[in-house]
């Protein structure tokens, strides 16, 4: 028998000595400065459903790190943060709050270990969840982001752009509508390729040369302006076939709005505006930005260039996803009752949960809930409880047919 | 399209509000009681190569999660603490350590949510390396153990026994060498089946029913003791059958050398000696032991059953697994090199790490080192660097029997 290789896996690494205790003063300092902000720490299971992640990542899905089929649920480790606090925003009915989560997440991709980038590597996110006035909350999280990098006193610069200038952009140049994403995941490239080898990867995605070309004019323009957010604007304005979209002319309304919230803070001087900059992601829906370490000389006279250190963006859409459609069905059924003269408390903030449902149903006589379950030819489930009983366990299967009459009996 | 269910992996949970605020509170108290005797943190990857965690886990090996082979090295995720630091310990060539962790670890087992151990739970290790007096770091953790739960105001008892004396008791009623690991696991659920159960599946696992009740006569002598270390040790010693087994007296003597600790650490009253107590993991090789806590009655008057809540026992074989073929290979070659009249600085601490032996190897010309390779004949790669060289990529490959003149030529 070969010994047993005493290493650990590709693109991960142990913690000790002065190493962990560096990292904990700086995990320390993030999370002072996230509790400053009003933070609230959660923390999620290492893994997830296979299904919750799928369709989050686009390309980028390939780099998941799925657990073996031993029987039972299909699961992968976590990729990022901000698909689980969706997950828990849809579960956990909470509509608004300011979480915080540092920890481990995981990318089978070539680690680049030389920039400090493993396969295991920490992510410390800070997300805002909830309705608020526009760029109101995208400028604290900029702010949140110079304190903290301040605080660690590394030297940064954030470049950022907007989904809607973006997809504008692709718009307006002809960019099919179902290419927009790919092509948006090869312009994201640009700070790491040159546009020659960008190029060639829209053109092997399906996108005519010349389109190619013209989307360059565009993303390669960084030279025709001062990259500042009031001089990107300009040059976006005095272009009328990118003023003719009206996706752009809302994303200039909000860069316009950041601006001025960007000046209150005194943080503009941090912020570059990019349109080459686009973000893996699919989720994004409207700012977005990237924080780049300034390259700084090391011992030996060279430069270390580490990249990117901190992204985020807007993400309007993702807690919706999987949760609303019970809403609808609960509605429906509400409806229903009502019209049969049987009052309805409805839940404004229940999730799809079943427990959830039910713990909020105290002064209620009968329990309507609603489960997911693809097994049924709509996906769902229906099933009373007469309270004071709470065991879910002995809750009624009922046909959405019978479901009137069934409660109407229990009631009298 | 079914709705995404939106929920966490069976035996997995989120962490949020007062439940997180809690649990951090609760590991800072720990982490503090750490500290007080010296501990240092590590932190290891989630996961470990497969072929690390294979052979340390007895029966229970079947729960280990497996990651998906999507090419390259097979993982799976960690199942306690010890082993990832028993692998940590031979990779870093250090030799004496109290080392802590605090994090994760996963089991793909039937979760007893009731009781709070789920298939994502949290462990809070401290451990103990390096060569010392018998008992002295063991009653140092026993006193740990009390300290932690006295912080945290929980009632507990310290259920314990050894290792050589189970052994020895299977030994001197005649259970046969191959079955002592099986027939001890089924011991070791005792204290959750009657003493038919085990006995059953002791028959199953092909012990004859007169060893089983001999063995039944030793096991669930409880009544007849009272349970505390000193009258235990007295029915062993009265019996004669034991007492002629060699494991059995060297338990025997290290537990009373125990029991002197543990009164100068003034924390007897807590400990009960359970011949019974076995412990699923095959590592353990001396002291091993379980905290229970005392059942505590509850709110609504009845009693909540926790179980055990911490365990832990001296295993000292672990570490060397794997990691001495090479030290022994290191002395062969360094022998070699001397009888050629050629100087050599042997590293007593180096690991069969490369990076580590060329490290300490400052003041030679030539740095030798050796590589695990199990494509070779004898599973080992011989190389040679002329420093200042510092590029292992630069090394050269030498055939063992090439080696001295190798290194006479470039000394040359």
């Amino acid at each position: 028998m070969p010994p047993v290789q005493m290493k650990t896996p590709k693109g991960t690494r142990d913690w000790a000595g002065d190493k962990i205790i560096l990292r904990e003063h700086v995990f320390e300092k993030i999370r002072g400065i996230f509790s400053l902000h009003g933070g609230e720490e959660l923390d999620t299971p290492v893994f997830e459903l296979k299904s919750i992640l799928t369709d989050k990542y686009g390309e980028d899905a390939k780099l998941i790190y799925d657990l073996m089929d031993q029987g039972g649920e299909l699961c992968a480790l976590r990729y990022d943060f901000t698909v689980p606090f969706a997950r828990w925003l849809a579960m956990s009915g909470v509509r608004q709050i300011k979480r915080y989560q540092i920890g481990k997440v995981y990318r089978r991709d070539q680690p680049a270990i030389a920039r400090g980038r493993l396969r295991e590597f920490y992510q410390c996110d800070f997300d805002y969840a909830g309705t608020f006035d526009p760029m109101v909350p995208d400028s604290e999280i900029l702010s949140l982001i110079v304190e903290v990098f301040e605080a660690l006193r590394i030297n940064v610069t954030i470049k950022m752009n907007h989904r809607c200038i973006l997809d504008g952009m692709f718009a307006a140049v002809g960019v099919p509508q179902d290419q927009l994403r790919s092509i948006s995941s090869a312009v994201d490239k640009l700070d790491k390729s040159s546009w020659e080898e960008v190029k060639k990867e829209m053109i092997q995605k399906g996108l005519f040369a010349e389109l190619a070309d013209r989307l360059g004019s565009y993303v390669l323009s960084k030279d025709s302006h001062s990259n500042d957010i009031e001089s990107t604007i300009s040059f976006i304005k005095s272009d009328e076939l990118l003023m003719a979209n009206g996706n752009i002319v809302k994303g200039v309304e909000e860069m316009e709005l950041l601006l001025q919230y960007l000046n209150a803070y005194d943080i503009a001087a941090y912020v570059k505006f990019d349109l080459s900059l686009a973000r893996g992601l699919d989720y994004y829906t409207g700012l977005i930005y990237e924080v780049i370490v300034e390259p700084s000389p090391t011992a030996d006279g060279t430069e270390l260039q580490v990249g990117s250190i901190a992204a985020g963006g807007r993400y309007d859409n993702l807690v919706a996803h999987g949760s609303t459609s019970l809403v609808e069905e609960r509605m429906a059924i509400a409806r229903e009752l009502r019209q049969a003269n049987i009052s309805v408390n409805f839940n404004p903030n229940a999730s799809q949960k079943a427990r959830k449902q039910l713990d909020s149903a105290d002064c209620a006589v009968i329990s309507v809930y609603l489960e997911e379950d693809a097994a049924t030819s709509d996906g769902i489930v229906i099933k009373i409880l007469t309270l004071p009983e709470k065991n879910l366990e002995k809750a009624t299967v009922v046909d959405r047919e019978d479901l009137v009459d069934e409660v109407r009996k229990r009631l009298a």
